[in-house]
């Protein structure tokens, strides 16, 4: 049953058949055609649909019995009361995996038939994702099987979802703040395949670095396999999730929402903890922390060192390190002349260094040059405030070639760019050539402090 | 000494002196000039320089003795070692308000040239804005006496800071948000008008309605005369102030950066909790909320409703609603029978509203008007995630429609988009027109919960 080629068959299907494909745009059964095709997919496609010729000038079949080839993925879109006959077709053609779009099961107290819509996949040795999805998308292989919107960067970044509509309104949210995404899966009602097959899956998949969850809820009984195997899951790469339904009420929505259990809060923080997940209160934080895991190397020590060209913000960043227990290395006197030597004769090299706003880019190449190559560094937090004669885009263009440089170092770094038009741009470009950057000096050292918490974790389950 | 006419001169000064003024692009005296040139104001500006006859088309004068008429506001740039001789001449020619933009004062440990100034001024009954300042901005006066950049949007939100750089830095942050702003207001040493003085002048001013802080710390003494003081600004406005240098290393930091004493922070958070200040950490949740407070009403009671059209974003509002004490309404058996009308059968009338992922324009509008003629409801949350069948945009107008129509309920609205492109500027159509939105559903709650805040406390204080 738990078969991994087929789910496989779920992130590269060879092809795939889409049964209620429709001709009329505004339907679910022809955005998610459209969506297969313009993203770029490679495999075979065969529209099932009783009344059409061809769709989108490919060839229709009534049934997917009819279909000459085999199907590896068979994506239903048809009414609730059809998909039991439709699984069995599948099941009789050698479809690997069911993606149920079609909502109206237990998520509106359909429990029986959602049950035996497993039993019929599995008597087949199919598996299923859904139902009461938005879909799939997985970039490495050109696929978006989503009724969400076409355009998905490709990046490193996986995304579930157990939410359909946030999760569809987040992947519109990605392309426009550039995060890239190697996978997009919405997991539905979990009647079969649940958030710990996905994750597994991803964990071996070379192309994601880091997965993020949006989860309501576990199903009663789940809880120990969840954390035995997402132990193993974050053994390989750090995981993110936002538990929706912390609070009470927000508990019991989730529950009339997704019809999961959401369960003590409490009981999911010590599950998160003893699995390694880090835990995530908005979906903000959690890109802004994947963006970091990303694209820079897991810290090797504690000792943080920020560099500034603004009294202001380096306090703000100070003040954040301590809140989230980024520990400020003290410089030996032998950093501390360094780092003098890269600032202007009023700035201070205490950290945080200041670089003060008459800082110029040479300034920051060689701070960071010295920080980079000492012992004492771990981490390098860079900020900047916008000034009149420092160019952000400048800045960010030997930021980026310093970091380049230097990673072989594996020292991560974290940059926090305040100002306008122009600084939003260089925080854009920063992010695209691999050094996260936001537009606040907290959002920067938070970042890291989660890189920070799971170089904890890893040291201590290593240990053991 | 503590001269309002004078503090009327620093905010809508009859004509300028700019000491220092350069006809060289890079310097100060030359962006300072320019910017108030081409901001557009409109009282008399005389550039004083030894060795121009003239600066951008103006006649320059070797000293401001030598200027034929009346100056209200003396603006110095020159170094240090100057600005006593300089303001001495000022105080001859009778100006009201210097605006000392040159740095090397108490932050430098030059404390007594820094009383000196003082001792010059308030000999001739003349007030000081600085030293080591960026200038000062007050829209409704098309007035811009800053070096920070030129394009700022005209708003009811002030903004003063602490920070220099950090200042200048989210000037250029508000033009890109499309933050309006009244006032900007650089402290730099306050030796003279702190930022009790600016906060009570902003608080009788008609074209300020909040007023945001940065603060690194006061001067020792300060403290009760800063609760006094500030305890009568918020009863006529919401002051909203980021206070940092909260940690010890961060305290230390902001010592040596501006040489104020940062002092237990848990005495500011007493401070500011008796003056019903509202404190934030960062400045994103600083101008957060202060366009909810810009836009919205005060709100009159506690009972909140959510209407979503995303279960998920929904459970997201309600855990942020508990984390952040806004009490979420139990809707009447009446009411939801109202709310049921307005959403598609499968949709749910409990709070949160569920409009469900059908939702469509008519939706929205029926239920926000049911919220707003409803007793049982105080304030309103609407949140939305981006759909295939509902465009942003569309339903952005309808809720401003729907908001505007009912303003005099006196109910506030806040409202948190998910999605991409066209979700975003759904968010900026909305805030424009003054429905105060954020692309998250937790940072619209968290803006009304300090918006009760700030209820609270007043009904606290109006009761004593």
């Amino acid at each position: 049953m738990s078969n991994k080629n087929n789910l496989e068959a779920l992130f590269k299907p060879k092809s795939i058949a889409i049964i209620g494909a429709s001709r009329h745009p505004g339907k679910i059964g022809y955005t998610l055609m459209k969506n297969i095709i313009e993203y770029g997919y490679k495999g075979k496609i065969y529209p099932i649909n009783p009344k059409a010729e061809e769709i989108m000038g490919i060839k229709a079949y009534k049934s997917i019995l009819d279909v000459p080839d085999e199907v590896d993925m068979a994506i239903i879109v048809v009414p609730a009361q059809y998909v039991l006959q439709v699984a069995e077709e599948c099941g009789k053609k050698g479809v690997k995996v069911l993606v149920v779009i079609t909502s109206g099961f237990s998520e509106v107290g359909n429990d029986e038939a959602e049950k035996k819509l497993v039993e019929i996949a599995h008597k087949y040795g199919m598996r299923v994702l859904g139902p009461n999805i938005f879909g799939i998308a997985y970039t490495p292989a050109k696929l978006n099987a989503t009724f969400g919107p076409n355009e998905v960067l490709e990046g490193p970044i996986a995304f579930i979802s157990q939410s359909g509509a946030l999760g569809i309104a987040l992947m519109g949210w990605t392309v426009m703040e550039e995060i890239g995404v190697s996978a997009i899966v919405s997991m539905g009602n979990m009647a079969d395949i649940d958030v710990v097959d996905v994750s597994k899956y991803l964990s071996e998949d070379p192309n994601t670095k880091v997965i993020t969850i949006y989860l309501e809820g576990l199903k009663p009984g789940s809880g120990r396999r969840f954390v035995e195997e997402m132990k193993k899951v974050t053994m390989k790469k750090p995981v993110i999730v936002i538990k929706a339904g912390r609070s009470k009420r927000g508990a019991m929505a989730a529950a009339s929402h997704t019809g999961s259990l959401a369960g003590s809060d409490q009981v999911y923080n010590v599950a998160f903890k003893q699995a390694g997940i880090i835990r995530a209160l908005t979906t903000e934080e959690m890109f802004d922390w994947a963006r970091a895991f990303a694209s820079q190397p897991i810290p090797k020590g504690e000792n943080t060192i920020i560099i500034t060209n603004g009294g202001g913000v380096g306090v703000l960043a100070t003040d954040a390190a301590e809140d989230h227990g980024v520990k400020l290395l003290e410089p030996s006197p032998e950093l501390k002349e360094k780092l003098r030597k890269a600032m202007p004769w009023f700035g201070s090299p205490k950290n945080p260094v200041d670089l003060t706003g008459q800082a110029s880019t040479e300034n920051y190449v060689e701070a960071l040059k010295v920080a980079y190559e000492s012992d004492e560094v771990d981490n390098i937090v860079v900020l900047y405030c916008r000034t009149a004669i420092l160019d952000p885009i400048e800045l960010a263009k030997a930021i980026i070639e310093v970091n380049n440089t230097y990673r072989n170092k594996c020292k991560p770094m974290v940059a926090g760019f305040v100002g306008g038009k122009d600084t939003f741009e260089a925080i854009r470009l920063l992010n695209r050539e691999g050094v996260p950057a936001y537009p606040s000096a907290e959002r920067a050292v938070v970042s890291l402090a989660k890189m920070l918490e799971y170089m904890r974790y890893l040291k201590k389950v290593k240990k053991q």
